[in-house]
């Protein structure tokens, strides 16, 4: 074994996930592609705006292209942190300035980035399930400990008070990914104005900052008028962390930002180091023709119609057939729970109707199922008497 | 102090290079863009090829957005993978399949993913003198140490003799940088036929193998019809990585692979772990549009003629001012021997006169400054007195 023992275990939780992955491609090679209803990855299937497009055609033809595809900032484009800092104070009125923002090779980049700044050896960052498996490989990239809340199963809401109990002296960071993946809860303001109340009391106790990672690449994505609270105007100690994967249907491009506000504890060294981790975990800088595009596109709406009626058709389908539903709120994700006590027989159970669902174990919160329905609304249809047959099987 | 201990240093250690850059900014605004002489940077500015503009709006026409931008293996695309095997086969004769490339986020995120996949706490890794100095960080990310051999000042070449006594049980890799930044040497296949013979001897001794990272963003750049051997073809446990950033002035971008040949030791754990790594240090994948797009350039010739006259007429012009110069063979930096015994005094009066230049501590060599000569031929033209000046405020 030459790999590191650190990286054994990362190894061997992937090989799980690229099976099913595979086992899916082989159910599809079998039996086609249109008999296979594969609810596994979140790839968002809603078409990339026409106004991305169009950016990129725009862009390459007004600039040069050494300005274009050449190195900038290790933060990124002046110009473009300039607009995400106008385009975030618009909607949340924090004063953001353009030396506040860190474009980053997506959210995932910027989680390392705070990671690799903040964790020392056995450091260790608290995750609320069910939480996005991932956190778990980050966290460990640099040492440290992922901790994990239970998650509060009656709503799925942050179980605030069993927080507490898992802070202490090595305690750097909590992560609240709003709305969350997997279970397209949004988190009420009055939760998270909980939260703040009990973190600040525990960063007097441990002598240092806590800070919040608000993880949302999902933000937009909300349905019935609601609305996701903005975190960090809400807790002092919070990075705020944005993709455009989802929203603007670009998982592929890498391109997302962090935001910090002067308002946090040790503002100057956060940012200076937040910069300096971007450059020296080797993304250098976010991709830069993407940079440009995104910087154009900030205040693209969003085709929420499109998952929406995905969302409706699923939940009202499922439930009909005497499933029990999490009713989600935001994203575009949904939990089933799985009717026999081990998930993995629900999986195994919903493949054998060509079903390909994702078990939470990963996610932290075991005994259910997640599908991720950012797919065309036609599979949805395709795939119901598929679900019909598993209700059966499942003796419901 | 929030920041990690590891972070730390760092930290200090960038805000020195932060510091010139900034210097020079301000130098500029004080005596204009066009009076000051800036080499402090590997910004290449040779133009972007047409190709690699044509091949972007060739690949929005023909393509659906969903594969453009989508995500895609965390490896890269398929066929991309199996172009940059096919390429690399042409002209080295390796027999690469598309399994054994990892499209990256640069060599930065390349090299990044070798660490993250092999280094455990405080494992080493050697680099020889003159070396590019972000490779300490590289090591740093995940609790390992660098080692560095010492320069070979009569010749540049890589200080063979001076390694054995470096290697140990906790020695993982050996960096080569082939044509070396910042001296410009291109490594001839005696030397790496010596370096092949050591590591093999040395990985018995050690009982494990010990990987060289053939580091190969310049590889196109060389001159005098001289050429880079191919370390993969000489030395067994080799991990071949490369940047498009430079050859095709992409650096912006994050674009570039790593190739593992299956006759490596490992070599079925060593993919795995590369793959993971790419995807849990938070890259996920190379950007998608990227990846399509130098999947249509890899045989792209390079205008060696931009670069080449500039190294020209600065060697000439240096070596006629009375400077010492190291004559580079490819890259396109070129070392100057400080006449100062602090070099830092070399860069200081070169500041004087309008010249920025880097002093080579960072790069494990005090006693010299790099000119990064990817400029501008105009503005070495217009430096020209400066250097005149410089050399009479040496004494020369």
């Amino acid at each position: 074994m030459v790999i590191s023992k650190n990286m054994e275990a990362l190894v061997a939780g992937s090989s799980t996930i690229r099976k099913l992955f595979e086992e899916g491609l082989q159910l599809a090679a079998e039996v086609g592609a249109e008999n296979v209803y594969d609810f596994s990855l979140g790839n968002p299937a809603a078409p990339v705006p026409a106004k991305v497009t169009q950016a990129i055609k725009d862009i390459l033809a007004e600039n040069p292209d050494s300005y274009v595809h050449g190195y900038m900032k290790n933060a990124g484009f002046d110009e473009v942190r300039s607009n995400v800092a106008n385009s975030l104070n618009k909607k949340f009125d924090m004063g953001y300035g353009p030396e506040d923002i860190v474009m980053t090779v997506g959210a995932a980049g910027a989680m390392n980035c705070v990671f690799r700044a903040l964790l020392g050896y056995e450091d260790e960052v608290i995750a609320f399930a069910p939480y996005f498996g991932e956190y778990r490989s980050y966290v460990a990239n640099y040492g440290g400990i992922l901790k994990v809340v239970p998650a509060k199963l009656d709503d799925f809401d942050l179980n605030v008070d069993a927080l507490d109990e898992l802070i202490n002296e090595k305690t750097k960071c909590v992560i609240v990914n709003n709305p969350n993946n997997p279970s397209g809860k949004v988190y009420p303001a009055s939760t998270l104005q909980k939260l703040a109340e009990l973190l600040e009391k525990a960063e007097k106790r441990v002598g240092h900052p806590i800070y919040v990672i608000a993880d949302e690449p999902y933000r937009e994505l909300v349905y019935d008028g609601d609305e996701v609270p903005y975190i960090p105007s809400i807790i002092k100690n919070s990075i705020y962390m944005y993709s455009f994967s989802k929203t603007l249907s670009l998982p592929g491009e890498r391109i997302g930002y962090m935001a910090l506000s002067k308002r946090m504890d040790y503002y100057e060294e956060m940012i200076g180091a937040m910069v300096v981790a971007n450059r020296c975990l080797g993304y250098i800088n976010a991709p830069s023709l993407f940079q440009l595009v995104v910087s154009r596109c900030l205040d693209v709406d969003v085709d929420l119609e499109f998952y929406d009626k995905n969302r409706k058709l699923l939940y009202s389908k499922l439930t009909e057939l005497g499933f029990e539903v999490v009713k989600p709120q935001g994203a575009f994700y949904l939990l089933v729970k799985s009717p026999y006590e081990n998930e993995e027989e629900f999986v195994k159970a919903a493949k054998k109707n060509h079903i390909i669902l994702v078990s939470t174990k990963t996610f932290g919160c075991p005994g259910y199922v997640r599908i991720a329905y950012c797919v065309d609304y036609k599979m949805i249809e395709r795939s119901l008497p598929a679900f019909e047959q598993l209700a059966k099987d499942c003796g419901l």
